[in-house]
């Protein structure tokens, strides 16, 4: 476990993680940013942006890199992680990542668009036979069978990582092409169908077979906030906020995409320096 | 009166009307921002701002220029006119101006932290008596005593207007360097205490003297919006917004300092997007 205590974490790097880092660095704030994945991402895919302030006829590329060019500038570390759980711990927070523990003071999810449940059968069975995290869960299915349900060749390590501890590893890859995957998985190009089980989840049916197994994990970019987080509220399908920002579990705040529409870059850099200067606002008072 | 109906007008050209105006202008709409001050002013006074996403390290006079820039490359039209009233009228709103009346569909209040009733009396004669517009309500006080008191130079035009109507004219500015003003005009040097009456405001009390006067204009910068908009809601010392940013008049919206803390840019600017995305999409419901 790291020792160092941050005063605010922020998970997710989009425009309105990187909006309440800033505005937290700028407060001085001992502040960091979780991101398994490439910072600002999702901005680079737009062909161009038209309606951000400051920035007239701006390519999604050129706006990403202004961006990560001001959170380099304040120096905001960036932890390339995928946080996996967080749960308060006294007066503060703990998060996990697939490899590390860090406390935290104050936390901000901005996680953008929320992850739905989205497998047939696959709600019923979060926490009962699913996991989203092969590194956390892995060692429960030591010498035995696991599925695993990837969308992204990121997580190909994952399933390697399991490769080494069970007997059999299936690997339904939900991208066309494999990067880097241990022999031993066993690669099978199907359709997924649907997730059932009796009080665990055991069976994954697809367009060609049904698999039985002892575990399943479905790897995706983000993972469902509620798993994440333990007795997060939502509102449909967005996290649910009160006016400050504050989701339902002390000391966590949610601004952005996360939150609801509409899913617009201004709209996420406002709240999530709302968020920020909420927290900072809140850290005071302790 | 203007003939022309703007889809959507912003009162007010700080971050959170020119974050509306490009958003409004990006998804086509015939789109018009009033401002009679400068554009983007107070921004302009920030020796530097360093939280607003995308400019690090930037002067609050560099950044402004990059929004002017912004809606100049957009073709957005700045009318600049002060709003004195807003009225519905059947389904669309009618917007009166110290000179002109235009017709509006929607409107999005932008017109930052708002101007609260500062002399001591003032709330108790708010429209009784107490005019915030000379241009508009001059004429009543035709050959008759009037008293104007004025925080800006950028007032003296609407005080030599009542120059030519009124009897007298006592001017109390607020501000040090006299302009462009009448010479009928009496100008006093003396700091207003309070502002009485019966029925309606007729004595403004100074630290040295009583002036007994038919009629009392207050010119400020910004007008209470309670004084523009009839019936217009306030939660404290700012607008009351729902979630989607609607007041409590149909069809008009507001964003910005004027609905609340913190008094930021980015907070404004997301809230000026939303706000404007929130009126094309009840525009479309028509």
């Amino acid at each position: 476990m790291s020792n160092e205590v941050y005063e605010i974490a922020i998970v997710g790097a989009g425009p309105a993680g990187m909006s309440a880092a800033i505005n937290a660095k700028a407060r001085d704030k001992d502040v960091v940013i979780f991101e398994s994945s490439q910072v600002a991402k999702k901005i680079g895919w737009a062909p161009h942006v038209d309606n951000y302030l400051g920035f007239s006829k701006v390519s999604g590329e050129e706006l990403a890199e202004q961006f990560i060019d001001h959170i380099k500038e304040l120096e905001i570390p960036v932890i390339k992680e995928k946080v996996v759980q967080i749960f308060p711990m006294g007066d503060q927070l703990m998060l996990t990542t697939n490899g590390e523990s860090y406390q935290v003071k104050k936390l901000i999810l901005a996680i953008g668009v929320v992850q739905e449940a989205k497998i047939l059968g696959e709600a019923d069975y979060v926490g009962q036979g699913i996991s989203y995290c092969a590194t956390c869960d892995g060692r429960l299915y030591k010498d035995k069978e696991v599925l695993v349900i990837s969308d992204s060749a990121h997580h190909e390590d994952e399933a390697n990582f399991l490769a080494d501890i069970c007997e059999t590893v299936y690997y339904i890859p939900q991208y066309e092409e494999i990067k880097d995957l241990d022999d031993r998985i066993k690669v099978v190009r199907e359709k997924v169908k649907e997730i059932t089980g009796k009080d665990l989840a055991d069976k994954v049916k697809t367009d060609q077979q049904e698999y039985e197994v002892d575990g399943i994990f479905i790897l995706r970019e983000t993972v469902p906030p509620s798993e994440i987080v333990a007795g997060l509220e939502l509102d449909g399908k967005y996290i649910k906020v009160d006016r400050e920002f504050k989701t339902s579990v002390q000391g966590i705040y949610a601004a952005g995409d996360c939150i609801g529409r509409p899913l617009q870059i201004s709209k996420a850099t406002g709240e999530g320096q709302v968020a920020a200067l909420k927290a900072i606002e809140e850290l005071a008072q302790e």
